[in-house]
């Protein structure tokens, strides 16, 4: 190789390569790096006999103790699909001085905003009344409103302060909320920092008019949201589920959601395409969304700005800045599943 | 008459009492007043015997200059329905000094909020996913976010920036769009104050993705947006259409519409209720809404806080502080009817 | 007169014309209007002459009773100076119609940030240390913070709520403060849509650690702060002091802050320019400042397009947008005193 | 030993433990974990013996890659002082998965609050108007605020966004100003999506009203400000210095401010305590500060609950959440040096 520019290994797999790099990024990152692209030419032997001179590998590739070990030169693993998966020997590359980095952020704004937007439909029933209008049998004002509520000063609960927690939070600034936060991971000050109360699960489900779920998948999280605690929202609560779907037992919820007592708009489901046979297809007090809170082109395309711009700063002896440092104490037990 | 506190007439129709006054605001205005309801009992000659006593009259009756001139101890005129009709001689109630009070601003927040849901929900065809999903067509993931936008950064047209506009512009603050106005009633420095691009109507049309139509009905509004400027509007732009049907050429407007080139979301309607046959009602790329984005419950009791609190401040010999004085030059102008 | 251009008369004093009228604001005010400036050639009996056609009178000249019954075109006066005197027949004006503007909102901006950064400097003893470091004797680091307190999440107490009150509490969104107010002028619910808690106006003094006075002068509010009120004040305390003197009893202030357990900063005096042997000028706990908090260039040229904009709206039959109606309530119990 | 906590050595010097800790917090570590302070008992050999079995070392003692390898336990390196030095192998540690973390943020809020505050008095002179007072020749009103300048809407130059100008830009936020910022190590998105123009150098300091400068101590940033930089700030700048007098030429400043065409705020200088003859002592258009900006009572006091908080997460099991990560490429590029 006479090339002296640095080597990226693209094996964005089951990412699309197109999907989040427009022309003027794959440009940008062919300018700065030599790449090599995967997708377009699968040589896993390729692949494997190239490693030990790579920069950085873009994309969710297996990579074990042993590839690690070979890649003397490798700066960083850049996760370009939003989970970490098992195939990686994570510990190694922290200790060989891997940056593991992963691109969730760029899904945040995406997520927040459709989660504002379906908290809003289900307090003021758009999708409701717009079905009723289907069929001719919409309420004029007063006739289809007086379950309406403002979303202004209500009591808010986040199940989860990560990312999409934060985000949320931030369009939620005008509206003046008494936000609750449950999330076992984070200290009492950077929630107050943020403006939010500290609160355990069951004060943030039962405090809360309107309730967002946005915890991540782990073994302790599975159906954290079970029939006790779903049993907890007050009476014409709004819950948005938005994330994980192992989160909640959909049982409850289907049971709890029957009585009419609860509005929900849903986006995870646990088994994805949703069954044409799922009963919430029939609930009139729901808005369902087929997984599609996150994965629209402004944040697929993000993604692939911000793989340029952190692999530039690197090149230039700078830290990443944009994408977010995998931690060694959490990589390995996320239980999220790739979508679709 | 031995009672020393002022007396208050109250007359909503056609709002109507207890939608405006809880049990406990009406509790207060029977408090600091004597009320003489004459929803409950209404005997218009009773009315015009005690208005020359009256302090306030809370409601909507026709008060012609006879009757203003007779009213010698009148300090205020409340309208509790959110339009000022004709059947007041505004100028003689000016000229006494008598009080014209508005409650526009109760509405205000319902209105805002529901715009800012409407807009989230045609740049991320929430409701019409939802409809898919009901028979059983829903696209999972990417398959139906083609055409999904973030509101972050997007630019956004305020047509009319009153009361609504102002309301709504901020709850967009977190999405950090440029946001032009057109609004001819102001000058520059109010619209740069408040943090928005003071633009002609074309400008606004043509250079935003979402637009929020908020225009009043006067005789220089109607049919503002005609098919002329609705071309003005980029392909892809959403269009929330919240206030006031006048504005709007709905004949140009379907044409559009029927080009799939514009998503929007519609609140109000030439004839209320909306036609049977309306074609707006087959039409996928919009949110159908039957004039439900003010009339919700907690902006009903609202009006009723307002009005004890302005009479209480005006008792006590302050200015009203909460509804908004009716500008002499503009109380005349305004064609809104009263809704449903 | 052949012009057809509305007469305004311009009689500005004790204000300056060119303080607030920049070459290009009194450009476009004569392009719009015939002007007739008389504080170029004070000739009051052309004043009275010319009275009958004015469409405006831009000043605070006398107009009396028979004066403004005479002036059957006149559609505003218009206080350029911040203060209504009681000069003037406001109960005519209002009746005849005339709008009566105030100025006051143009000093808003300029005294919250004096008062914002008055507060942020006896939080830190900004100028303390540097009139130290004059001496050679300021203390580095830690040997002079000790008592440095934060803005941030200190309770913060309002008295007033009027412009001032508003203007500041804008600028201490950042700083996550509880705010109280005290302001017995306004209901409950605009100061809780304001986002500050509804006091006495000992709960303000006694629970806050930042106090700003903005209280207007009237037969009320005269020695409000008395020396009672003053010792309700925490040790530590910081005082911000920039509306009205008269609202202060400065010898029980001045007992106070010469124990050291209050730290001020004042910007009005009893008595101005402040006397030379004035005892607070000895104070190192207090920020002497003579009357500067309001006007400043860019607040006096404001009043310049405030003028301008209002006039040109009226003058096309829209309603005033900038300068504030005066209250017919009110503007009879002002006692605040021109200023220098 | 028989207690099963973990082991933190505390050896904080230069800082001191019970500027950082309070009771309650110490408290609080001692409760989670066994600690033993070697500020109490400064014996290196005890230190060393115990290495190995530590948790945590809370300080900035010198640690070789000898003691690294032999700390075979070690989660984590507190930094307590905001500076780091380079008595430690950080490479080694970071190969061992040590977490090296750094309390900078802790300052954050007292620096921006000071910055503003700096910025709001040299806005106006309150500090040079106070000195006036004091020898009896302030000028009222108008006499003395003919160089007053607002903060609103005016441009603003940030020399480095890292936590100072980040945490400044927040304070600014209902300024309403265009912000320009230089800072080489940050991608163009992080700066826009913070809401800031990213400029060069010569940009920020050519084009802003006021410069704030937050630019780390590193072998490129010296006397970053040289004459010819300084000479691009516009006449009637105002210039707030904080952070770090190694950025600065101040020969070539003291140059430019003896014109008297800037208005500075110095809390840095480059022999502290600032030397008594140093002529910056007798310019009036200087507010002079003898590094106050960060070292303050409540900023010192959340670095031991920091400690606190990041060390229990991390006894959990978790990742620290308070405390800054070291950044590897840039831990040896620092000059700071101790303060004080």
């Amino acid at each position: 190789m006479s090339s002296s520019k640095p080597l990226v290994l693209l094996k964005p797999e089951p990412q699309l390569r197109d999907r989040i790099f427009t022309a003027e990024t794959l440009a940008r990152l062919n300018t700065a790096f030599e790449v090599i692209d995967y997708e377009a030419n699968p040589d896993d032997a390729d692949f494997q006999r190239r490693l030990p001179e790579a920069f950085a590998v873009v994309g969710q590739p297996a990579l074990d103790t042993a590839a690690l070990e070979a890649a003397t030169n490798l700066h960083a693993i850049v996760n370009v699909e939003g989970n970490f998966f098992p195939n990686v020997d994570y510990a190694t590359a922290f200790r060989n001085g891997v940056r593991v980095l992963g691109c969730g952020t760029a899904y945040s704004q995406a997520v927040a905003e459709y989660s504002v937007g379906l908290a809003l439909d289900i307090a003021r029933s758009i999708t409701r009344e717009d079905r009723a209008a289907r069929s001719g049998s919409e309420g004029l004002v007063s006739e289809s409103t007086g379950d309406s509520i403002l979303l202004r000063r209500a009591s808010v609960g986040l199940v989860g302060f990560g990312n999409l927690g934060r985000a949320t939070k931030a369009l939620l600034e005008p509206f003046d909320n008494t936000v609750r936060v449950f999330d076992p991971w984070l200290p009492t000050a950077i929630l107050e920092d943020a403006g939010v109360i500290p609160s355990t699960l069951e004060e943030t489900l039962s405090q809360s008019t309107f309730v967002f779920v946005f915890a991540t998948a782990t073994a302790e999280s599975e159906h954290l949201l079970n029939a006790e605690m779903l049993s907890l929202l007050p009476d014409g609560a709004r819950l948005i589920l938005v994330s994980r779907a192992a989160v909640v037992d959909y049982d409850a919820l289907y049971e709890r959601l029957a009585t009419g007592t609860l509005h929900a708009a849903i986006d995870v489901w646990p088994v994805e395409p949703i069954p044409a046979d799922s009963p919430f297809r029939g609930l009139d007090n729901v808005v369902i969304s087929a997984h599609r809170a996150g994965g629209i082109p402004e944040a697929f395309e993000s993604i692939g700005e911000m793989v340029c711009d952190d692999l530039e700063l690197m090149k230039n002896g700078l830290p990443p800045a944009r994408m977010q440092l995998a931690a060694p104490e959490l990589v390995g037990r996320y239980r999220n599943k790739p979508v679709g």
